[in-house]
């Protein structure tokens, strides 16, 4: 019998926003398994602490970079594929030994996760499961106070990397919008969102749900370089008033 | 001292994902409230049942109408102003005698929620908390086993409710779309997806993450009208493989 993958949400940082099952299974795993930047604790095992027992081994899986490469960069792709290759190989001696294991993710698994390419390549052949979490979108525009999308509504969500021209085009499209992964982008999103007329609506938010959380409106920053992971939140307006 | 409005996601139905958060409020709050279709238990308070305790107040507003009237339809738009205003004054009974009150919300409150409405009516008068969860959507790609947006993907969330023609357009500049409130509307949609070339990559799902959930692809779906929470989901196909 060979062991279960379970796929864990953990959600947008605060670890009372994960989900009961996500507690139950990290805690009853025998492998808990998680990504993190070179020489950190890891973000989705900080938010799991409570809930991995002292008995349970630990993978930690060290992502090769981060920020330093452009995913359109072909080594991107290359150097993590191969990354992901040797994940999947590690992970799948525990689960030919018999044991299940917890891959930790932070947010939801499958909306952009990198526990989807262990997915892809174990999904096949072992038995998995999915636990899905809250998102760290969710998590901002609850901490800012935005209710995003009313009634009929369309959402755009857009990663900060397309080129200004594609983003006030697909602003100027939707009702609301999340714009996403700004780092070094925020010059270039802070123009597309003025040239769509959004900038009164338009709220940053870094860290959000956790306790050094940042939510100001986007106008007020003034900073050009910000982390990877801050968002800004474009909210919807109709709905019955 | 005024009480505290908790609006509580409750997550896609599955009891097990309610986040720790939702739970404990729900247990803790000393009213609990929540919306439902006239003559039923509730969904959102089905899912919570494990946490009302025997002692909470509980408040159940019943929808003058769900999907009887089109949201476009003036009508539709003063009704629900008029109930969701009756209801604020409800609310604000218990919060002004000093009582929290937990109204509890399928998915994620500001994502498509009627909560928002009473948040948009009482926040600005009463302290108010809200306790994000895991969305429909994201219960119903993960019970389908979909990967859904990758790397720099763009995800669009579209109502059914939309033209054809509109539809379209939207499809075909995205990489992942989630298709929401499909009921009568599937013809159009199945219509929509076929011109953007997407039936391959189109899969549907009803009550996900649920006993009774459906998941199978769009082109084995014969049926013209199906229940209004039902969803088509495209994923994206992009990242390091």
């Amino acid at each position: 019998m060979t062991g279960t993958l379970h796929v864990v949400g953990v959600g947008p940082g605060d670890p009372e926003l994960m989900t009961l099952k996500a507690a139950r299974v990290i805690a009853t795993s025998p492998v808990v398994a998680f990504f993190r930047k070179r020489g950190r604790p890891g973000h989705a095992r900080s938010i799991a602490a409570a809930h991995v027992g002292a008995e349970t081994e630990e993978l930690a899986f060290e992502y090769p970079f981060t920020t330093e490469l452009d995913v359109r960069d072909p080594r991107y792709l290359a150097e993590m594929g191969g990354f992901y290759e040797a994940t999947a190989r590690t992970l799948a001696t525990r689960l030919d030994a018999g044991r299940d294991v917890a891959l930790l993710c932070e947010g939801d698994p499958f909306f952009y996760g990198s526990a989807m390419y262990l997915f892809d390549r174990l999904g096949a052949d072992y038995r998995s499961e999915i636990v899905p979490g809250v998102t760290g979108m969710s998590g901002c525009w609850t901490r800012a106070g935005l209710p995003m999308t009313h009634g009929d509504d369309v959402l755009a969500v857009l990663p900060a990397t397309m080129d200004e021209d594609d983003l006030v085009t697909r602003l100027a499209a939707c009702d609301a919008a999340v714009i996403m992964k700004l780092g070094r982008n925020l010059p270039k999103v802070r123009a597309a969102v003025e040239r769509a007329g959004l900038t009164g609506r338009a709220v940053y938010v870094e860290r959000g749900t956790m306790a050094d959380e940042i939510v100001r409106p986007l106008a007020e920053v003034a900073k050009d370089r910000v982390p990877y992971f801050a968002l800004v939140l474009i909210p919807g307006r109709r709905g019955p008033r």
